[in-house]
């Protein structure tokens, strides 16, 4: 979590930017905030050009000043570092700052997360800006944790990149004789004879729109060169802070299922994990408790922290909707009955100017306390200063995981065929929200990550695997646990080369078949899976996109396709290994019509004795955090837009209403409980 | 007007291109056009390429010739200075008059309007071909008028501009401090040291598609600013022009609601205003009249020309349907039905190769007198040499005005949030459509224009004002007028910053209400707003893309939402300020259903005794036309398909047939008449 | 036909890349494409960065040990020249070679065909390489044929192709003056001075996407330029291959309707035609066949060869659906059908990495015998051993001709206006797809071809033509053909100058009528051709997209318009011209009801005394080759799902079945028979 040391309740705040205010606006806000009981501000996150005013001079006053008035106003402080853009001065004297973007273009100054990773000038200054922030600020109280930079993201194509992934190929292949194998380059005549032959992947060599790419595999390590390439600039701030002020963790704020980072390889820098959820307004709550799995399952020992949320609107969807009375609050739950042991917003206070002026804030431009905004956030700051400490730092203990790999995300979203419509993501989220749905702890984790904790692992869509990954699947299968996965998986070694023993590859053994060919469904065709009898999951269910057709090896047929040439053909497979078993799903199903997978889901889980943590019911999501003495903490949100009654088989207390509740209890729309289980 | 010295009909004619064709094909023009009364050719527009061939070289051979035989035909001239595109030769030899695009791309010579306004080149060349062409012509009797350059628009984004750029911001700004306060650069750390930091905004700087960019000022200034250069080429041509040969009025051809040129601010600099109506098949007649009126709103005192129509089909749009029998006469009486004094085409000869081609023409490529378009153009020409110079000169004067800004678009257009589908001009369109369904005489205006002579201002989503408009509008209103506006007014002063006092800010006192918070509705989703008994204007009616929440301070409320969280709160007011009231709309109906806003504006205009030229029925408008000597002219164009009774309270002489009227007419389908009212 | 001298069975084959697989995999290749009687690889294909490591260094080792490898397995072979890829090493060394894109954008090294044509780096050494192959290959039997580069196409933009477009307006037009007449540069004020001021047509100049341009011939003849350049890459090494090795003969392979090359310039120059079939899962069996004829028409008097299509799935379509059983070996024989003499495929072995690794192939990833492509594979190789030589070399000789002509498609591609709905192929398909419905042989030709052999010739949106063929069509119908034409024929010359004899042109006096106007329709809008009595053709039928409005001169109204203002004007009419008639339709039809194309072609046949080859019905298509001898072998093949019963005036043996047939058959869903006539 942000700090455990020092922390007693749920830290209560967000991202503040006084640069834009006067001294007048700044006093009337630390007057207006704590009336919110918040506790915790997020500092300097856009402040380079103010700190840094020229390549020669620093000017640390405002920043002071700052300082003090939030510790004055009792707040904590979470101390960004600035370097999420550069300052106009630098990308005029030092253009290697600037970007080139996927089309070849420079960019010019503008915007922000612009500074190219490999920039020499950008990794210097932005070390040095840190280097000095520690110094100064290292040794206050209130300065819970370090925010390093801001939303990583985005990827250059420029020269001193194309030095960098030269090297970083060096590195990962040795010879060029092994990156010719491994890229399979004799096709279409892209033998590299020298290191620099190689080009970065771009709109005027490898790659044209939307996501097409001759060679896959050179843009799959483009994006991992990329991913590494910030995360060395993370690294040499976070190392430099920590050198200076090792007792205050550092973090930086992720982006759940964000596709240019494969945050698995940044988890193990951060000290606690922090993200920012700002969901649309039509994603249903199991897409964005997806991401709140995603990101605990990147280090899912501790608590993560809510970095940033909306408290009311967003400025840069299409339709910017209103969130609904309670929604902020019901989100802000669900990000706590994930793992959060932080809930924080962006931002305090409204800008007047630029793109984010219609971006909502505790403080609205009109700066009130009585708006609708204001007393929702003031009425959770009271509920969360009244929960205490009671479940900091308890985390979840689920049985079930679901694989997420940004590896298989890249291998699928620029592989040329089969369907342009099979969606990683999309895949992944299909299984998870079949165990959410049944109110099952479910733990989204990278295939690196040991599986031996659990009893159930779904891993739809693994198309790339190493043999590290594939001996990990089979030992745990081969103990007893229940292997889920789907067409597409197993197809690709590590790199992309695809496997010459019959797809699903380093998965065929443990799922007992073999699939000699998919079938791409156009669009609004779909197949029927028909269950054979004794399945235990029977019935009719709709089957789309992708069709595989399946040779069972040592596998049974659990249901078969009902149309088309392969009618009557193995359609999901079952088999039997060690101790375990492993289904394989042949087709994907529509998404709208996910049935086939709750089924599936209730099925194993009931065969397994894992027990939904309340009843399940539409809108109703239920998790469990569990302290370290064991007491257990359940978490009932009812999303619905109608008053519900939920049943389960414990009782405690409701902490938010603090009335003992026994097997079962009434919410309101909207509403969230939290019970802290008798033991 | 045109020229209103010289002129005694209305100038019948348009664009003509000899240069493109041999002296068999123009001997035969001059006998042909004659025959379709035309009195008028647009020469020159664009012959630059002819008249310079070369840097040192001018020779106007081909073009005396050209004017020698209009004038032995018995034309007049409407003479363009050919500056539109510049020659060949040029673009080679000094690339500075090369346009960079958006995408930061150096074009090359080709297309047309191509000039970079900030090129020195350009603008010597420009000024010094308008001298030479004025001081050979600009004693001809032919020359009615100087028609300079063609269509001006289009962005530059090249150093040259950049350079400009900086200096314009220099001369608004004074100092980089009241900059950076005013574009609020401290958002994302972008704080400027000097002026050399500022950047054009484009897609590789701040820019990205489509009307994105992450510092809204910065692209509005840079509106304002290419605006203001190519305003600024213009008048360089005019000033010499006018140095030369002072007695010929000076123009340049607008469109519209043309959204890249602040016309407003060109009015000023031209003798008289003149457009090009290009609507599409599918435009209802109030959007082509909307045109007409923003045109006319910019010089209301006087008529303006219709510089160019198709008298039959266009070749740009994606489906070019011909115009219908009649269409063509009837918008070309109802430009002047708005208050234009010439009917002109483009153009008098279909060009044989090249993009236009298929752009219809008075004479066809096989170049007969019988075709359907000659002969409907030989039938107007003949109406018109009728009418003679019966209503030359005379102007609207309507009581209702509707505002117009550039400035309003360019904030709205660039905003990010609330909504994609909040579209300025559309907006405007909404209350201007309403008003001219009940056949109401209005002013489209500028909010820098005086509001004394109206009862009724509407101002939707006047989303930016200076404090002289704000003012403007309180006196207006405390006189007794009635002022009309929307959400999403107020929100920001003239450099867009969002005002800290409450929306809709400088004219929350007027409007008596304060707006918390602005839904956007996802696709698809309405509300309703539901009148309170005695509003006047009961009923219900559905509302759009945004709600307002609106708490009512001194106004009252006419009608609520009937659904969402904000259900039963105000969504209209009204408030009562001085002697008038202020009526706001929270919310934005469907374009495809306006009810309430022809309510509205029923209710609004019956209060203040403005009563409808005719009585109101579907497709039929009606204009009024009033002479210096108070002599009234009322246009009654059916724009429907049917045959229709028209009812009025006036009678007097119908101008066309020639035939006494009194309260009411027939008036066949696509019909128009004008009559002379009896005093 | 692909070598007349040494084949003496239909060659059964393809591309296979033994670069990318190691020994081992190439000599188990070798044993399993035998067991499905293939007997012609095609090699070498991008295989130039292996045989060229440096700019001095070749090296053909491997490709010796391919070569004997092949013949061992009493292959023949496709022998490619390696041309379609350059080097790694030459991209670097010599940007020349690179391309610019329309946007202009220099290439960098990626992708494939993907050498500037203009490019001096790139013609020295592809001959060079060409040559150094036939040197050292050109003696071996096995080699039946010369494959230069591959699916030439894309079109470059750079400084050396813009020195050799000026070369080749120059060489066309000889003086600037004639190129400013043709290209009717004074509009827009283009007016060239010099061959200098002459740029590429570009994005950046006078393009703008999508294919839209403000000088159409400027764009047009770039596109002919473009075609000459790759077709003089191709000629050089041709010309080099014949120097060395005379005696084998050399094509490239071609792409049907591809819209970048005039490949009726390139036959000429290519032994035989080969092209690559890849439809789309849902295009009608008729537009694949279009294509095949299209090809065929290219070199009519000998067979073509099938070079290229895929076993089973393709991997760059949105959905790559599998081909469905059977499919594959009716499609080949469709190729057959058409005039093909071989049947090849890409490719032999599935690729492990990069784009094409989701391409099907005979032996897949997982090398079996026993898949379902395998089979059919060996199968069809089976049935084709069996059919031996017996109707190699013979060809169709059809009565009916539909003209295809890349110069008007690129007319009425870049044409701004009237519809972006009227699609040249399209209208052409429309008007094959009538006839191939009726078992009508067509032949698709150029208009340049002579008219002679045939009856009726269509000749759909013959947009621009000049005298040559306006003569021979005119020749044609006084002899008593009949020609069918249509709304958007003759509109220009062969410049794109457009008439001013009155539509359509060179075709007017032929087609008897005048045509004043073309109406576009409104998405979804339609009209209705109503024939008058007696036509022959009698019945009500829908028109789309355009409608012109007709006057007949000395022709007659066969039917009239139903609605809009110029209902009850004629919309088809008949011409009797000579000894022969005009069809002159006046309006496109839509897509989904073509019966009155239809009609239209039963009529005319029957009038001519053409028959169809089998009685048509839905599904069924039925083709004809006829050997030098005179025996006839009538291929039918039944598209449709389900068993049909096929009708005829003929016995014959069928040969793949062996058995007798006479007057009428039965045919399974997707089965072919091939019936040898008895005379």
């Amino acid at each position: 979590m942000i700090n455990a040391k020092t922390v007693k309740k749920i830290p209560f705040g967000g991202d503040y930017n006084p640069e834009q205010w006067d001294e007048e606006t700044r006093k009337n806000d630390m007057k207006m905030l704590p009336q919110a009981d918040i506790d915790i501000l997020t500092l300097n996150v856009f402040s380079w050009a103010k700190l840094q005013p020229s390549e020669e001079e620093y000017d640390f006053s405002d920043l002071d000043r700052i300082m003090d008035m939030a510790e004055d106003a009792k707040m904590n402080v979470c101390l960004a570092t600035a370097t999420a853009t550069h300052p106009a001065w630098m990308a005029r004297k030092y253009p290697d700052v600037l970007r080139v973007d996927l089309d070849g273009r420079k960019r010019r100054f503008g915007a922000r997360q612009n500074s190219c990773p490999n920039s020499p000038t950008y990794r210097k200054y932005s070390v040095l800006l840190a280097k000095k922030i520690a110094e100064r600020y290292g040794n206050r109280k209130s300065v819970l944790a370090y925010h390093i930079s801001n939303e990583y993201g985005g990827l250059c194509y420029c020269e001193n990149c194309e030095k960098a992934f030269r090297l970083w190929l060096k590195n990962k292949y040795k010879t060029i004789q092994k990156l010719n194998e491994a890229w399979n380059s004799s096709f279409w005549g892209h033998t590299y004879y020298d290191w620099e032959d190689i080009q970065v992947p771009m709109n005027t060599s490898e790659r044209w729109p939307v996501n097409r790419t001759s060679c896959q595999i050179q843009t799959i390590d483009y994006y991992r060169f990329q991913s590494d390439s910030l995360l060395e600039c993370y690294r040499l701030e976070a190392d430099v802070l920590k050198s200076v002020s090792p007792q205050i963790p550092v973090t930086t704020n992720l982006m759940g299922t964000y596709p240019e980072l494969d945050y698995h390889k940044w988890a193990p820098y951060m000290d606690f994990i922090s993200w920012d959820n700002y969901p649309s307004p039509d994603d249903p709550y199991t897409r964005v408790a997806l991401n709140h799995e995603v990101m605990r399952g990147c280090k899912r020992e501790i608590p993560f922290a809510l970095m940033e949320q909306t408290p009311s609107v967003t400025n840069w969807q299409p339709y910017n909707s209103l969130k609904r009375p309670c929604v902020m609050r019901l989100q802000s739950y669900q990000a706590i009955a994930h793992g959060a042991d932080t809930v924080m917003f962006f931002q305090m206070h409204r800008s007047r100017g630029c793109c984010e002026k219609f971006h909502g804030a505790v403080i609205d431009h009109y700066a009130r306390t009585d708006t609708r905004v204001f007393k929702e956030t003031a009425q959770l700051g009271s509920e969360l200063k009244k929960l205490g400490a009671k479940f900091l730092g308890s985390v979840q203990k689920p049985q079930v995981a679901v694989l997420f790999d940004w590896n298989c995300m890249w291998g699928i979203t620029f592989s040329a065929g089969p369907s342009v419509d099979f969606d990683y993501t999309s895949e992944v989220f299909k299984y998870y929200d079949a165990f959410a749905k049944q109110n099952i702890p479910v733990d989204v984790i990278s295939p690196e990550q040991s599986l031996d904790s659990y009893s159930i692992v779904a891993a739809p869509a693994l198309y790339m695997l190493n043999e590290k990954t594939a001996a990990s699947i089979e030992e745990f299968v081969r103990k007893g646990g229940t292997f889920i996965t789907t067409c597409m998986s197993g197809m690709a070694d590590e790199n992309d080369l695809v496997t010459t023993e019959g797809y699903p590859g380093r998965l065929r053994k443990v799922c007992g078949l073999w699939v000699e060919e998919t079938d791409a469904l156009l669009p609004g065709h779909t197949n029927t899976l028909k269950t054979v009898s004794d399945s235990g999951i029977d019935g009719e269910y709709p089957a789309a996109i992708l069709c595989d057709i399946i040779h069972p090896e040592t596998a049974q047929t659990v249901a078969v396709y009902a149309s088309d040439f392969y009618a009557q053909t193995p359609a999901v497979c079952k088999n039997k290994f060690g101790e375990g078993e492993v289904w394989y799903i042949g087709a994907a199903v529509p998404k709208d019509n996910t049935k086939f997978l709750q089924k599936l889901a209730s099925f194993t889980t009931a065969k397994h004795g894992i027990k939904s943590i309340v009843e399940p019911q539409e809108g109703i999501e239920a998790t469990k955090r569990i302290a370290k003495d064991g007491t257990a903490f359940v978490f009932i949100l009812n999303h619905s837009d109608s008053k519900k009654t939920v049943e389960f088989d414990f009782s405690g207390t409701e902490l938010l209403g603090g009335l003992n509740v026994s097997k079962k209890m009434e919410l309101n729309a909207k509403d969230v409980a939290i019970i802290e289980v008798r033991k």
